[in-house]
């Protein structure tokens, strides 16, 4: 089955599942998310919401897009993924739907959709006009709630994206994370400290591939100007308990880890910090 | 569609979706809140169970009753809202079932589910006396799992609080957060500090009109004995990035916000700051 | 209705609920758990999804095994309950889907799953080795999303577990907390600190029981070396607000609290603490 956008399939009875993610900066101490899952409920009642994170820094975009690129693949097609880390809510950004091929995006028009809609393909872009269709009076700080959340729903019960806006050629873009790649040399960066302490950087398998490093080899690594002599292995269990590795992790990208412990506690570095690998 | 309580139309088989939200002080660390749900789903397996918030703090009925309140009127006819913050858990107060206009709501009697529930329209309101119906032994501890939880699912699906229970005549009020408004002069609290830092007051926007003050103004606010001039604006991006702000926010209360920043930590202030509003 | 494992009707259309639980260490800032539940539902999407925590103690299988162990009897029969705190990712730890009475255990083979499955009744234990049937490349440090999260999906939609795998006849055990009882005195730890502050112990109800200390006596208590005289009664609020009881909380375990209070922080104890137990 392929899922077509804005078709006739894409109506009720059709069996298709409607899965709708959430990524936001609202944390989960407040009740925000809460009435943003209560507008979508009550307009397509057969939506599955699943939580992203909420735990996005406050208004940090780009570790929203970090975040939101990641997970896009692993969803089934036709998932519309809301993202809102949105500083300048009620100012003159753009509130804006990307379809993608199989999965639509929903937020604000600041770079937070651009590299997972990118990661996918985009097709169209649409900016969200028709606030007349929207179910509530649409306030000046929550479009999270007042205009994605109805928005989604809204495609997830059939309607089109030009049901709910116009067609625009141009969104802002965000170049994510680019680390310079040489022969046997990278400068990166750390871009995101996990839940365990690991400091994830900006280098992919992909850089590795282009600088000629292999897993399995031993790296000259500058972390924060402090230097280390690290092996790069396939998983963390390579080396004993307590020790300092890199491995790409889950996501694609390099992590500096220590098996079993804090490598962010350990190293004493965290998000920003400067990353330099040199091959023997 | 209009859904009726307690009548035939809500059996299995009529469609109408079965919303169950949860909001309790029991954090997310620990198995409880699963346990809840897994009593839950066990019962109604059609039932969608949403999360408020489980980061009450602890035992603040006050701090839950706000939230529970902010929340209601975005669910769908017929939600089922389970509130737990139950200091007095094996004491003497009673398990209740408040039927309002549209939504049921389950949980103790010490105020928590008041102003949520008049939000709505009180109806009528039953004390949970049928514990021999509940498919498990009631605890003397855990009463969101052993008392709410079944409550709420046979509620779902389709039992009559008269089946559960007994109707009575009173419940325990909570007086949510009133300020004192004259004309040109409000003296309020600092009720809550959002994930963003933003201190909410319990000043409403039909406060300020009682008050005669504008959006637009600018005003002389005390906060927590410090003073300051502030613009009343529509949103955050009304103001320079960095700068304070007096906006009425998503829940319909002012809040105090700095621009892409923290409010809280930037002037020092917390939970309970008394404020004072005086236009020029 | 009996759910029958592996049998026909547990194919679709069988009307039986596939409620999936998912425990890990991964925290919910990241987007790991967001990447499981696409992947599942992308499979099943049927699934009904449950967290009961994504906040176990980085690594601390213990504390996994514990919390499970605490909700599998409160999920409806058929329950596919998948734990993921997997220090030796990508070693020679094997992935393991364990049948119990009434449900499927996926995980590592490292104790995690064991005392949940034996508290229902182990009947049959598999090691996953088609890794060729999972829809992605599996990962070395990622075996939530890439082998367990698609096993839970598989079983859901009713393939049984010799489909994916080989029956073996031994799996990690781990022996979770037991306590040292002789009549009226009983030795034991503070096995977990829950959100309120409560000392949870690994002594349980059939301790107390085999001690034969009885709920309404005041027992001679050394915690962590300090000596107190507490009662041991029904619930919280048998005690005035601020002190400290001994209750058999919603567990089954025995707490050290404090009535509204934080005994945590009132006792200045953790998690490890001796706790000795004397009837006078």
């Amino acid at each position: 089955m392929t899922f077509i956008f804005g078709s006739e399939l894409n109506e009720y009875g059709d069996g298709v599942l409607r899965v709708i993610t959430l990524l936001t900066d609202y944390g989960i101490k407040d009740s925000y998310v809460a009435e943003v899952k209560g507008v979508i409920l009550k307009l397509c009642p057969e939506a599955v919401i699943v939580d992203v994170t909420h735990d996005v820094g406050n208004y940090d975009v780009e570790e929203g897009a970090y975040n939101l690129a990641r997970v896009v693949k692993y969803f089934p097609e036709g998932t519309i993924h809301v993202g809102v880390v949105d500083p300048g809510v009620g100012g003159s950004r753009k509130p804006l739907i990307i379809e993608a091929q199989d999965a639509f995006f929903v937020g604000p028009d600041n770079g937070l959709l651009a590299p997972a809609a990118e990661r996918l393909g985009v097709r169209h872009v649409y900016e969200i006009t028709r606030m007349d269709l929207l179910p509530q009076r649409v306030s000046d700080v929550f479009h999270g709630r007042d205009i994605f959340a109805p928005t989604a729903a809204l495609l997830a019960k059939g309607m089109k994206p030009l049901d709910l806006g116009i067609e625009i050629s141009e969104y802002q873009r965000l170049p994510l994370y680019t680390a310079k790649i040489e022969i046997g040399r990278i400068v990166a960066k750390v871009i995101h400290v996990n839940g365990f302490g690991n400091l994830v950087t900006n280098i992919t398998s992909e850089s590795l591939e282009a600088a000629k490093i292999k897993v399995g080899s031993t790296l000259n690594v500058k972390i924060g100007g402090t230097a280390y002599k690290l092996p790069l292995v396939k998983n963390f269990a390579a080396v004993p308990v307590g020790e300092i590795l890199l491995v790409v992790a889950g996501g694609g990208y390099l992590d500096i880890a220590v098996n079993q412990g804090n490598a962010a506690r350990r190293l004493g570095v965290g998000k920003g910090a400067d990353v330099v690998l040199i091959s023997e």
